[in-house]
C-alpha cells in the first residue's frame, strides 16, 4: 500500500470521531458567551452562573447544582463529599472512567480506598458481587466503611452503553438497605436520557448525586455540573474552592452552558442516528474484518473489534487517517477519518456536533475503501 | 443620620473598589474570545492555549507555562510539585493568601506541613527568622524536610506592597545555600513590575516558579498562569489533571488571556495613579478619622486605618455604600462606594479596570461627605 | 441436639485454631525479655534492637531491616516508600491482606491508588492480567504511574498457600521490564521457607522489600520486621516516625524477636504436620459434609468447605465450640475447638505454638463427633 | 584545656540528663512484664491491656483510654479524630512538640492544616491571639474550619513548664464559645499534676482528650495512653489500626504500664527536687556564665542560657561530657554529664529514674569544675 504523506491540491476533509470532547465551539455558543445583556445581582454581579445552576437543578430533579471546571473535578468532589470520614471506601466499576482515567485522584487527593466490581458488557455490575463488596463487618477496625457506589451512564469504555432503569432501581434498593450513597458519573447523561426517551429526572431519581458534562455532546467549551442535595452542594462548594476550581468570571462559561442545556440536547439524537448508520455499515462490510454488536450501539459511540489479529487497532486507525493515492485522488476528495485505537483489539468512534450525516457517509466510504485495500492486499499476499 | 433605603429617580453610580477580582469583562475581551480566526494544530485543534503559554513563558523569563482555572489551584500545584516527597515542608508568610484564604489546601490535599514566618509590613520577612525556620537537622526523623519558600508579590493583605528586589536577592541566596525552591504567588505580579518600572523577568530571575492571575487587574474572566522549568511544568500538568483543572476548550479563555497580557498591562499604571490620588485625599481629609501611610500605597490597593475606635470598618463601609438624603440629593447624583472592611480596624480599597479617574473623584467626594457627616454628628453628640 | 450451656465439673480443654496471632507468650520468651545482660552502646543504650535488625537483614539477605509495631504498619511503610511520588499506583491481589484487612490505609494515609489483580487459588496472579494492569501510557496525565507490585507469601485468605519460586521469578522479570518494585507481605514468610525447605534468602532474592511478622507462628509478643535496601530503610525510618511507630525502649521486644528468629522457626514444621494431620482427618471423615483440597494444605492453615448448604460455617463453628452432653460427658473430657467461619462457606483453622499434636487429636475427635451428630440428625429428619 | 580522650583505669560514672525518654527499665518493671498470673478473658486472652486502659480512664477522669505505641501516634490520632472532616484546622503552639518534633504528621498523614500561636515563656498563649486565630468567617469557602486547640503540659521546649489551671479554664471558655475541642499533649502530664499537687483529673476536667506517656518519667518501656470520651476512643481505635499501631500481645507492655501508673508517679517528686537542686547550683555558680530563671524550674527539666556568646551550647555540652585530667584524676573519679545543646544558646537537662540525688551532686561538681576551668582559661587569655 502506498499513501500520500503530503496533501495535494485536492480537498481534504477530516472526520474526527476520536472523541466528543474536542468539539468545535459553534457560532451560537460564541454569541451566547459574548452577550452582555444578562441579569445582574444587587451589586452588579453576573447572575448567569446561578441561573445555569438553577436550570440544571430543575432539569435534573436535584435540589442544587454547581458549575465546576471539569468532569474529573466533578467526580472527585462527589467522592470527597460522600466519603467524608477517614477510612471511607467507595465501590466502583473496574473499567469506569473514575478508576481508569482520573489518575487515581480518589486515593491520591481524597484518601478514599476503592473496591472495584467487574464492569459487565452493558456497563452494569453483577448485583451479588456488588453486595459482597460491601464491608459488612464495619466498624471492626480492619475494615474501611463502605460509603458510596459509583455508576457511569452512559458507560464510556463499554461503548456508550445506557444503564437499564431496572438496574438503577436494584442498585438503589441495595444502597438503601446498606446505607450507601450513589453517585453517577453522567458525563454523557443526556445521551442516556435521549436514548431511553425519558427525562434525565427519571434516571436520576435513583441517585444522590450526578456530574454532567457541558462539553462533549452538548458542545460548551468548559464545565461540568455537579448536582445533589442542598447540603451536598454546600459541602461541594468548599471542596471546589480547596481544589482551586472556583473560577472568577464564570458567567461567560455559564452562558454557554445554558445554551448547551437548552438547545444542544435536541441534537444528540442526530449523533445516535449517525453512529448507528456507521455501525450498520461496519456490520455489512466484511465480517472477517470487523465485529460489531449492533445492540451495543445505543448512543453516540461505536466500539468494534478487528477480527484479524494481524491488523492492530493503531495500524487500522493509521489507514483510516491517511490519504490514499489512486481511488481517493480519482475522487478528487481525500478524507481523513480519525478514530481511537482502544485496548483489546477494539477501535472506538464517537459522534458529536462536528460530524454530520454527510461526514458519516464519507467515513463509511473510507471504511469500505480501507477494507477493500486490506482484502486485496491479503489476497495478493496469499497468491505470492 | 438618615439614609435612603430605596433608590430615587436620580442617578446612582456605583464605585466598587472591594476587590479587583470581580471586574466586568470589556468588549475587546469579548471580541477576542469570540474570534474564530486562530492558528490550528495538525488535526484542527485550537492552538491558542499553547500560544498563551508560550507568550507567558517568554514574558516571565521561564522555560514553560501552564494555564489553570484559578490562582488557588496554581499555588496548590506549585506546592505539590516542589514538595514532592512525603514529609516535605514549606515556609510561608503567616499573612499570605496561601495560608489565610486557600482553605489550607497545602495540608488538606497536598499533605504538606507549613512553617509560617512573620509577615512584615512591607510583605517581606525577617531573614534571620526565615533561616531559623529551616529544618537544619533533617534527615533526623523528627523533622520534616524544608523544601520550599513561598513569597507573595504584590502582597495582598499588606495592601499591595511590592517586594524589594534586594529582598528577593537575599532570599535567593538563602535558598541556594540550603537547597530550597522559591515559589512566588504573583497573582498581582504585573502590578509589582509596573510599580518598579522593570520587566517581570527581572523580578522572576530570583524564583523557581510563579503563579500570575489573568483576572484581577488584567481583566480576563478566568485563569492563572503557572510558570517554571520544563520539568516543573511537566509535573504540574499531571497535578492539574488530578485536581480536575484540565479544561477542554480553554482556547476561548486563552484568547482572553493573551489580550490581558498584551494590552491590559499598560493600564495598570492608571489604577496605581487612581489609588494614590484616593490615598492622598484620605491623608488630607481628617487625620482624627483616617490614618494612611502614603509610602505603603505602591500599587492599586489602599489600606487605611480608622482612628476612632467608635467607628468600625464595617459601619464605615456601610456609610460609603449608602445614598444620603440632603447633600447627595441636591447634587442629583448618588454614589455608592463599595469598600472592604478588613480586620484590625482596616478598610481596603482596590483599583481596577472598572474604576476610572472620574469614579475615583466621585469616591473622594463621597469620602469627604461621609467624613463631614461624621464630624458634624460627633460635634452634635458632644454638645448634647 | 442438646448442648451444655454451663460447664460441668469435668475437664474442659480449649483448642483454639482461630488464628496464630493471639498465641501465648512462652516462658523462654519471657526470660529473653527480662534479660538485663545485653550489649550496650557507647552511652549505655540498649543495642538489642540494632542486633535484631542486623540478624534479620542477614537471615533475609537484605541490606537492612527495621523493627515496627505491626505488620499493617510494615506494609503501609513499604507502600509509602516505594510509591514516593504523587500519583503512584500499586498492583495488589484482590484478596490480599493489604486490600482486605488493613482499612485501606494505602489510600487513606499514603494516598496511593491501587489496581487489584485477581488472586488465584494458590495465591498467585495470572501474569497476563498483571501486565495488562500496568499503566503503559504513563506519563499521560490521565494515568497514575504503576510503581509497585505486592505479593503475599504465604497467602492468608487462600489458606496459607506458598507462592511457587517460578512465579516469583516471572513476576521479577515483569517488574524489571517495567521498572516496578516488588514488596512481599511475608507475615508468614518463614512458613513458606519451611514448607519449601529453602532459606528465606532464596525466596527473597526476587523482591525489593519484605515484611515479616515476629508474632504469629514465631510467637513473639509484638513486632514486624521490614527489610529492604539501605536507602529503602533510611526512608522507612522517617515514615515510621511520622506514623508514630518509633518505640522508645524496644530492646525488650527485640530480645523476644531474636529468640523468635533463632529458635521458633524450628517449630513451624510441627504446625504444618498437625495441620496436615487434621486435614487428612477431614478428608477421611464424611465427603458429603466436608470438602478439603489436600494439596492446598501446604503450611499451618487448613481451609475447608462445608458441602451441605444447610450447615453454615458459623453454625458449624458453634457446634465445634460447644460442650455436648452424652458422649463427651461419658468421656469425662469436654473439648472446645475454636475455628473461624470464613466467607463463601469456608471454615479456617490455623496451627501455632499453642496447639500441639495431642490437641490436634482432640480436635479431630471433636470433629468426628460433630460430624456423627450431624449425620444422625439428618437421618432422623429424613425418617420423620 | 586538655582532655582525656580514652578512659583510664579510674571509675567513670555517666550522668545522662539529655532526656527522660531513654531510661533504663527497672527490675520491678521486668518482673511485672514477665508475670504470667493475670486475668484472662472468656477465651483465654490476656486482659491486662483492658485493665490498664480502665485504670487510666479512672485516673484521668475520662470515659475511655487506649494504649498506643508512642506519643507521636497518640497525638496524631487525636488530630485525626477531632479534625474529622476535610478542611478542618487546628490551632497549636508554634514551639509545641507536635509542630516541631513530629515530622508534620498532622498535615502529611491527617491532612490537617495548622494555625500556630506564639508560645509564651510559661508554655501558655496570649488569649487574644488565640481567639484571633479562630476562623470566624467559616463556612466561607476560603477558610478552613477551626476545630481543635492543642496544649502541651508540661511544656517540653519551654523547660517543663506547668500550664496554670486558670489558663486551662480560660482556654476551655473560649473553645466552648466557639465549638472547638481541646487536646492536651500530656506526655509529662503526671509531672504537672505532681508539681501542682493535684490529681490529673483536676487538670483534665478542661480538656476533651489527652495523651500521656508511659515512658519518660514513668519508666515503662513502650507506650502512650490516649484518653477521651467513649465515642472519641471508638474512632481512635480505627485510626490506630489504620496507622498500624494495633499491637498483638500488648499485655506485656500493659503490665509495665500499670506498674508505671501505680508506683512510678510517686518518684517524680524526686526528679523535681533534683532538678531544682541542680538549678540552684547553676544560679549560685557564675552569673557571667549561666543564666537560669529559678521560677521556671517547675518540674524535671532545667533549661539555662549560656551568657558568654563565645561559649556555644554544644561546646559546653562537650566539656561536661569529657573526662578531664588533673582535678578529676586526682579525685579518682571521672564523671561524664550528658546534656542537650538546644537552640538559642540554651542547654537542657532532664531528670528521670536513672539519675538520683548522688548523681545530681556529681553533676553539680562537674559543672563547677567546668565553670572554673572556663574562667581560668578566660583570665589567662586576658593576661596574654
Amino acid at each position: 500500500m502506498s499513501s500520500l504523506s503530503t496533501s495535494r491540491t485536492f480537498n481534504i476533509r477530516t472526520v474526527d470521531v476520536r472523541t466528543d470532547s474536542v468539539t468545535r465551539i459553534g457560532a451560537a455558543m460564541h454569541r451566547a458567551m459574548a452577550g452582555t445583556e444578562f441579569e445582574k445581582g444587587p451589586l452588579g454581579e453576573d447572575l448567569r452562573v446561578k441561573e445555569l445552576q438553577k436550570m440544571a437543578a430543575d432539569m435534573f430533579g436535584m435540589e442544587a447544582a454547581l458549575l465546576v471546571p471539569s468532569g474529573t473535578m466533578s467526580n472527585l468532589i462527589a467522592v470527597m463529599v460522600h466519603c467524608m470520614e477517614r477510612g471511607d471506601e467507595m465501590i466502583v466499576g473496574d473499567l469506569s472512567h473514575m478508576r481508569i482515567y482520573e489518575q487515581g485522584g480518589s486515593a491520591q487527593l481524597a484518601g478514599v480506598h476503592s473496591m472495584p466490581v467487574t464492569t459487565l458488557l452493558d456497563g452494569t455490575f453483577d448485583l451479588d458481587q456488588l453486595v459482597s463488596n460491601i464491608r459488612h463487618d464495619y466498624p471492626k477496625p480492619f475494615y474501611p466503611r463502605s460509603r458510596l457506589i459509583c455508576l457511569e451512564n452512559t458507560h464510556n469504555i463499554m461503548g456508550g452503553r445506557v444503564l437499564p432503569p431496572s438496574f438503577l432501581q436494584e442498585v438503589r434498593a441495595i444502597t438503601d438497605r446498606h446505607g450507601l450513597a450513589v453517585h453517577m458519573d453522567g458525563a454523557r447523561l443526556m445521551n442516556a436520557a435521549v436514548a431511553l426517551g425519558v427525562s434525565p429526572r427519571t434516571i436520576l431519581q435513583h441517585v444522590d448525586s450526578v456530574s454532567v458534562s457541558l462539553c462533549k455532546g452538548l458542545g460548551a467549551p468548559v464545565g461540568s455540573l455537579l448536582c445533589g442535595s442542598q447540603d451536598f452542594i454546600s459541602r461541594a462548594i468548599r471542596c471546589r474552592k480547596a481544589l482551586g476550581g472556583g473560577m472568577r468570571q464564570a458567567g461567560i462559561l455559564a452562558a454557554a452552558g445554558k445554551l448547551a442545556l437548552e438547545d444542544m440536547v435536541l441534537r444528540l439524537e442526530e449523533d445516535h442516528r449517525n453512529a448507528k448508520t456507521f455501525a450498520k455499515a461496519l456490520w455489512e462490510c466484511d465480517s472477517s474484518l470487523f465485529h460489531v454488536d449492533m445492540d451495543s450501539v445505543e448512543t453516540n459511540i461505536v466500539c468494534f473489534r478487528l477480527c484479524d489479529p494481524s491488523l492492530s487497532p493503531s495500524e487500522f486507525c493509521d489507514h483510516m487517517a491517511q490519504i490514499w493515492t489512486g481511488e481517493e485522488v480519482a475522487l478528487q476528495q481525500g478524507v481523513r477519518v480519525l478514530m481511537l485505537p482502544f485496548f483489546g483489539g477494539i477501535v472506538r468512534a464517537v459522534w458529536h456536533v462536528g460530524v454530520n450525516a454527510e461526514d458519516t457517509q464519507m467515513a463509511i466510504k473510507k471504511l469500505q475503501f480501507v477494507a477493500r485495500q486490506y482484502s486485496n492486499n491479503k489476497q495478493n499476499n496469499r497468491l505470492q
